[in-house]
């Protein structure tokens, strides 16, 4: 049974374990400093698809396939599947996910879904409610920039401040406790709207989200950065890193030493040409599932802190003068159950 | 605790009560036969806002007020919140609750919407991973014309199958067991593809996954419709429900005479110009909030099994020549805890 822990935390009485995981990249993420960590790398963004939106949905695909295989299950195994993407309507999971057969649950948390699906499933095996559940999501350079900004074919120049959507995919199947990596909290965020209006600077309008679960997380919870061996957002990149970090800074928690950011992790930022990161669902996702689980199963780190973060606009909303939402989830990753 | 019953199904032991719910509408809905049910109706579709898209966030913020002064709560008492829409990237939520400073977990199930979020909305509170929550979703016939068909001014002709997207809201707020109607189970759908390509005759895509919803749950609890007073499909209009129907009477399941459909109830088919019927996140939520909840607190209905269906295509699925999947989750409804 979960147990509520001051004003916004929810902490896993018996908590589950995340018994297989994958991550999946292409080309640029195949040119990275986590190469190695990743279960599939396919260097032809296409993925032998027709369109972008075909390629997202199999890079969704083949992140749950590898993700069963690695823990030998198959998905009659799996009761429910959360997942979502950036695309309209979701339809890099919707139709990626459609052949197999499992209950679904579609979340839109922009870039924090990875966060946001890893809750769910935490806590539904907590509850009882299943007995297997899945966590994935995906992100896909060529189809959100033509989505979200510009057809590639343009060939816009851009901004310092902006970040690079990865082409990737991460998946987590979530059960009963059984060893490490353990879901041990859950921390879900508000929708927080400081008025930033640049989209080209989403890490900014994200950055006071992070710094506010956080700073909740620490509230609820009596702990601070030294109570973590690793403090990790998700696509902050380096513009919104640093302030989220000054945010915190002012309410008297000191983060730096322990942080990490998944965009500025995914790539090499003085020689790929990245901007100021990665981005996109499928950053912190392939993050996580190919280079932070691993380390926490054989207790190199012991707890994590995996804070997604989204920036919840949409092209019409920016269009129409909208400042850009900012939402951050974290998820309390551990090698001990308690 | 939950606790699963057959392979689908996930039964609440002690059921969440529907504490606080309203719907709004606007000019259509103020014309139909349930517009007496409402709580707000708006007869300025623009609901005094700037654009379509702020007009939708903008029902669903009223919903949200008027379900929580129904139940004298404020934002503050409200735990975690689960909402979505159609708009890309879920606008009309972020948008509409940011300024709520509660939890927030978007969904996307497209017209499923409304039983994904009263779905999660009540595991959290029988998990206890929350007190109190709220769900709610919501459309708008001008954000979503533009969006999914044409610009309205184009004045394009409708084709007798499609059916006319809500311009509403619903919301429920939901705790601890205290009082009818109780949310006793719910049964999440898996994602169902027959092959239909017809973005103008969505009833037809989603009756199949409404169809094998329902036999699901019908086999997991080894009940019939006998067992129900009414099995209420969110938004299948006229097609889609005869479809559905007969998909289940090859199953031998006669529902026939227990069913009705939120899209053929919301409007006045023969007077009103909408097509197969309603359709859209607001069309199942309001129908649900504003005439079946009523009449479960007061027990002039005992059991309700409410089946809220989506079409989880987008405009660019469509253009590529994909197939419209679609997806049903279901909440029994009852005025009785067991």
């Amino acid at each position: 049974m979960a147990t509520r822990v001051g004003k916004y935390t929810i902490r896993m009485d018996n908590p589950p374990s995340i018994i297989g995981f994958a991550a999946v990249g292409s080309k640029m993420e195949s040119e990275g400093p986590l190469a190695q960590n990743f279960d599939l790398l396919c260097p032809d963004s296409t993925l032998g698809e027709q369109t972008w939106e075909k390629a997202e949905s199999r890079l969704q695909k083949d992140a749950v396939n590898t993700a069963l295989s690695k823990c030998q299950l198959s998905p009659p195994d799996i009761d429910v599947i959360f997942a979502g993407d950036l695309l309209n309507q979701c339809i890099g999971s919707t139709y990626g996910l459609r052949d197999l057969g499992i209950p679904f649950v579609g979340l839109y948390g922009a870039c924090s879904t990875m966060a946001e699906s890893l809750s769910m499933a935490s806590l539904f095996i907590e509850g009882k409610m299943a007995c297997r559940t899945l966590a994935v999501t995906s992100s896909h350079f060529c189809s959100a920039e033509r989505q979200f900004r510009f057809p590639l074919e343009y060939g816009g120049v851009r901004t310092p401040t902006a970040q690079w959507t990865a082409t990737a995919s991460g998946a987590a199947v979530v059960g009963e406790k059984v060893s490490p990596p353990y879901v041990r909290q859950v921390c879900l965020g508000c929708i927080e709207d400081l008025g930033i209006k640049d989209a080209n600077n989403m890490g900014a309008a994200m950055a006071p989200a992070a710094a506010k679960t956080i700073q909740r997380f620490f509230e609820d919870t009596y702990t601070n950065a030294d109570n973590y061996d690793l403090i990790l957002t998700g696509d902050l990149g380096t513009v919104g890193s640093d302030l989220m970090i000054q945010l915190l800074e002012k309410e008297n928690y000191q983060v730096r030493a322990k942080h990490k950011d998944c965009g500025m992790m995914l790539y090499d930022l003085n020689n790929q040409d990245v901007g100021a990161g990665g981005s996109g669902c499928g950053c912190s996702a392939s993050v996580l599932c190919s280079t932070i689980l691993p380390q926490i199963k054989n207790a190199q780190l012991n707890d994590v802190l995996f804070i997604a973060t989204g920036a919840l606009l949409s092209p019409t909303s920016v269009q129409q003068g909208e400042s850009i939402p900012g939402i951050a989830h974290l998820v309390h990753l551990s090698s001990r159950e308690k």
